[in-house]
């Protein structure tokens, strides 16, 4: 079992990606951590709570950042038109959500749980990279414990999505995301360039709903309104960008990848924009230079990811 | 026959596209313009009347810029480790050439031989594009008149070669490279994803020097340098980056492409990389918003460009 944190921000699907993670043998959920991205941190934390009471997900739900790493940095409108103005999809949610967070903000309680667990927690981050981020400066060492960094984040070979450079998770908080990118931790992130091709249809969902009773009837309702923004973009259902990074930490066979180091576009046109310098190249002197060699994903066989999405929600891995 | 003005840096991959845009029976050459980029502009306007009085080609050579369009950019050292001192790879040349250049500089060339032959004359610019921005910027009216651009430059779905995010046309004038993109003219852009697919090796260059004479001989004796610099990176041969342009003008089926709008970083760590908007895809408000649709390249059949090429510079086409 590898101890996870999921550091999130739901989102519709966010959703599916927590669900997937609680129900994964392979995995032992310690941590959910909340951050603004989808919706403001105040629903994106709401959210976590209410899928975690509804799923009976017993892990911690910590609070993290409202705003970007960089205060001076302008932050844009919430996607309201894809997650909805409640970021579920606008299903219904009640007001009378028993369970509370965690006192600790998120990245106090990332450095605490990764320092108790040396070596073993790996964090999965689905969302603007504030929370790492905010880690990494307040206890530099923690790099050096956490076992690895897995992101949904970024468009390398690819068009982004929040602008035509950029991933919306990094261009969120672009300077979040270098940090995270340049720390001395091993980071392996999930892009569009796979995530996009990676689209569970809505009769594939409607039909794990059927199976699935309640849990996954609530996955298929709150994913409704998601699934009708996408599509005039991926046709009928939905990129399921964050549980790609979830497949990854138990099946990462299904993802061809590259090495190099990765820096993020801090200013100008195309800021939010990932790149890569392979490794294995020469180049003269850049600023990708003395940082450490991450991994991106290049290539995705998305009917075997599918595929265990299904099973593994319906709990039969 | 299609008019054409070649605008290029020789530089050993440009003598090869010279020889090649003289030989095609399809091309019309209608002048050569020079600007600095593999060399000085001394150097590449010598050798290009040195190629073209070896070559018995009679277009006009008419020198361009010797820096930069904004001149507040720095210049970086001139690649003598890939072109060698002289830019064609250490060669002799002979001090003394009959040829002189035209008496206009280059960008007042293409304006003139533009508005003689209004709609008819292609541009295939295969070296930092100042000449061509400084034209646009003298004649605006010209971008109406030009039947079409054809560039050698840039880096899509790839990292760049002259830093991990550029490639070395685009980044050593990115403000030329960007008003180029976003000028009122048709614009195909071939770049580093598929030029450096294309690479003829040094035994195939070696057997057309050996079916051709003289001329062929010439191409050869230039090109070894280069195709040193190569060894590490793509084995024994040359990327022929300048020569796919020219391919495409007589042969664009040989290229897969994709439409949107072209813009080029001028700030920051990935200065002079270029970022595609695809066409038919939504995005908010963004520096891409208002340009011209052009075109990139972004496949290519490596082996019938080469075929082609051994053919046009055999001159059996």
């Amino acid at each position: 079992m590898e101890k996870v944190i999921f550091d999130t921000d739901p989102g519709v699907d966010d959703a599916m990606a927590l669900l997937f993670l609680h129900r994964h043998p392979g995995i032992d959920l310690v941590g959910i951590t909340t951050v603004f991205g989808n919706a403001d941190v105040g629903t994106t934390t709401r959210n976590a709570l209410f899928l975690a009471e509804r799923w009976g997900i017993d892990a911690p739900v910590a609070r993290g950042a409202a705003s970007t790493f960089d205060p001076r940095r302008h932050q844009g409108a919430f996607p309201v038109f894809i997650h909805g103005e409640n970021g579920l999809g606008n299903i219904d949610i009640p007001a009378d959500i028993a369970a509370v967070p965690d006192p600790r903000p998120a990245h106090r309680f990332i450095i605490d749980t990764v320092k108790a667990s040396p070596g073993e927690v790996t964090l999965i981050a689905v969302a603007p990279l504030t929370n790492l981020a905010l880690a990494i400066r307040e206890a530099p060492e923690i790099a050096g414990l956490v076992k690895r960094v897995i992101l949904m984040g970024g468009a390398f070979a690819m068009h982004g999505n929040a602008s035509p450079a950029a991933e919306a998770n990094i261009h969120n908080d672009p300077e979040a995301a270098d940090l995270v990118f340049t720390a001395a931790w091993p980071v392996t992130a999930i892009g569009l360039d796979v995530t996009t091709r990676t689209v569970m249809t809505r009769g594939e969902l409607a039909s794990i709903a059927a199976e699935g009773g309640e849990a996954l009837h609530l996955l298929d309702d709150l994913s409704q309104f998601y699934m009708d923004f996408y599509r005039h973009r991926v046709g009928d259902g939905m990129v399921v960008h964050d549980t790609c990074a979830c497949v990854f930490a138990v099946a990462p066979e299904l993802f061809e990848t590259r090495t190099g180091t990765v820096r993020v576009l801090t200013e100008g046109i195309a800021e939010g924009k990932t790149v890569l310098k392979p490794d294995g190249l020469r180049f003269g002197p850049s600023a990708w230079d003395g940082h450490p060699s991450q991994t991106i994903c290049t290539h995705v066989d998305a009917d075997a990811v599918l595929a265990l999405i299904r099973k593994t929600l319906l709990g039969r891995v």
